[in-house]
């Protein structure tokens, strides 16, 4: 939680979080400050103080709704930074930084930096800036696993209402995705058809979902994934707006949308094959809901995340599928992760990694179960997605429900 | 533009491009790729060859639709670089980017690095693999100035299509805005009333309009800016959703939606006062109205934009206003530059900015034009902004149109 910062800067020798960048899409950014239209702001807090929230004129009135104490980059002068680097504007920006850090107390130490950025900008002035710093000592961290990610594995009860608000949101949208593809009429190819006789396409229906989604207050700014068929069994397609839609073909349909501007998620993933489904994919799909359902009820409390990937690996490999334990570069089977945490971040700690043994499903998270199979040249996949909670009392909240029906009938 | 790249790195004695992310909402990597659900990518592209894009498995097919030549993560076995990294997650990245780079033949050079991305783990990443490949230096730009900011700077004309099509999405998402507005009863204290009896607020008016840009294929990823009398005197406030519309007061409306998935952008402002305009607002408008017709006069094909910062500066001032020329930390009056370029990101060069000789506004250009006041103590701010194209033949295109009518009549 975000009350854990200063104990995880010193567990990790940091003695000052540096982020950059705007305040929305840039969850560490949000993380801090609550978003805002705040743009290429510069936030910097030292271990066991408040942050203080550099940013331009303009946005200073939506960066004072953050209750940050905000300082206006104007306070150090552009013309006199131009005239001390020479017109050099890496050299501007480094110096700029220098006097921020100089403003927070900060000469020396080690400064963990962060943020959704410009990598071009954000490495050149770092570079400058500690050269300019010999005390100081700008580190990175693994996007696996940083100080901002151990923070935010854990949520409170506010953060926890917001994703599971997107979850309800995602159901209503989900549930008008169903509704609107088993309303239509099919053609003698088996191809679901528009009012106006045309066939309907895949992008006919991500412009509903994302109309959907606005009408909500809610955005998917990770797109969304429908695809079928053959594009079903590549896991990260999101599928080709041309493509018809028929009966009879798996259909996978991952929805990750968020809060407008930013914010909290949710993950959800269901398959469908609509009208019919053929003897092999309903096959598959069993398969998947079997592992499914064990996978649930073998979930406990504090258990790593990874063995629940390890426990993936040996039900798939018992049903006969490679996995990418058996076969690191496989591109069938069982080929991706069986879940991960979820918070401002679509994909955050903990992770489902075997080698990850300090990932675990401890109270206060919120982390998807999402297993699947994927054979496209059988032009088939299924995958299984919901969410889930571990609450302070060590129970696990499913949080939201949808029906799990594979096959959807056709009203149209 | 694109085919330029070569000489540009030439020019700037760079060896290689190297960029980080994903292939959406990410201009030099979408410039490059095209854009796709592509995430985590990492193009590398040596000057005078084609560019590799190396991605994750699952998004392989995503990624072949780039039409580049692509080669997926898993070449690099993970579970040997953890080995030879002993489970270092900074060290794995950057073998496996020492690898990359080496299977496309760099070994040594200037390489410049590029991307929105996640900061910490780029920076940690980068520092180590300086460290294993001390024959190439990793290098930044300023973000005012790169490689790709000066490609991008010229357009191809399928590049101002894109352009216009969202200068045309957008105008009529403003249309009916502006419909809706003046379709509103007012009430006693000219407060604008729902059907329901509530009043309309900012909130009602941007669920609108991200609906109206959902369902024609645009969204706004860096949000809209609609904001009402105090709000609208600072120039980047986006309004508060909360706010409710009344007559007589200036709004503020500034539209920079992009097609879906992230692309190319339109920027379009206009000022209303609905029902009437108290003398102050109109003299405001006015002022800024007078400014921007002088502008457009003085506009040449290969003018330096500063100077019509340094023109714009030289208006506002004259009619009694302060500028950040005469005031550099002014919160009032003229506050900001007169236009920007405009293509895969909503801000790019050419800047409009007097001591940048070498942001000229040459054939090819597309830029905006938006001279602004600002005076929040006086609850008030006027912007009118269009965005042009420098046709190839030396005139200049008003990529799109839109009434300059101040003051809208309510018709409800």
């Amino acid at each position: 939680m975000k009350t854990d910062l200063d104990q995880i800067m010193q567990d990790r020798n940091l003695d000052v979080l540096l982020v950059l960048g705007n305040a929305e899409h840039n969850s560490p950014m949000y993380y801090l400050t609550g978003g805002g239209h705040v743009n290429d702001a510069t936030l910097i807090k030292p271990r066991g103080k408040d942050a203080t929230l550099f940013c331009n004129d303009m946005e200073r009135e939506e960066a004072a709704k953050t209750g940050l104490k905000t300082v206006v980059y104007s306070k150090y002068s552009l013309k006199e930074l131009r005239k001390e680097a020479n017109n050099d504007m890496i050299l501007v920006a480094a110096l700029r930084l220098q006097k921020m850090l100089s403003d927070c107390g900060v000469r020396s130490g080690r400064i963990g930096v962060y943020g959704q950025t410009d990598l071009s900008s954000s490495f050149s002035m770092l570079l400058a800036a500690q050269k300019l710093m010999p005390d100081v000592e700008f580190v990175g961290e693994s996007g696996m696993d940083s100080v901002f990610l151990q923070a935010m594995e854990t949520k409170t009860e506010d953060e926890v209402a917001r994703i599971r608000k997107m979850g309800q949101i995602t159901m209503e949208v989900v549930a008008k995705v169903k509704d609107f593809l088993t309303g239509h009429a099919v053609d003698e190819n088996e191809v679901l058809l528009r009012t106006d006789g045309k066939p309907l396409t895949i992008g006919d229906v991500k412009a509903k979902i994302n109309l959907w989604l606005a009408e909500r207050g809610a955005e998917n700014p990770e797109a969304t994934i429908f695809a079928i068929g053959r594009d079903a069994g590549f896991p990260h397609s999101v599928g080709t707006p041309s493509d018809k839609i028929r009966l009879g073909k798996t259909i996978i349909f991952d929805i990750f949308p968020c809060e407008a501007g930013g914010g909290y998620f949710y993950d959800f993933t269901r398959t469908w094959c609509l009208g019919y489904a053929p003897e092999a994919e309903q096959k598959l799909y069993d398969d998947v809901r079997e592992v499914y359902e064990k996978l649930i009820d073998e979930m406990e409390v504090n258990m790593p995340f990874g063995e629940l990937q390890r426990l993936t690996c040996d039900l798939f490999e018992a049903q006969g599928h490679p996995t990418i334990r058996s076969h690191e570069a496989t591109q069938e089977g069982y080929v991706h992760s069986v879940g991960h945490g979820l918070g401002v971040n679509v994909h955050e700690r903990p992770w489902a990694r075997m080698e990850m043994k300090d990932n675990l499903l401890q109270r206060g998270t919120v982390f998807t179960i999402e297993p699947g199979l994927y054979y496209p040249e059988r032009g088939m996949g299924v995958r299984i997605e919901n969410s889930y909670y571990a609450r302070p009392d060590g129970t696990f909240e499913r949080i939201v429900e949808f029906p799990f029906d594979f096959v959807l009938e056709m009203k149209g």
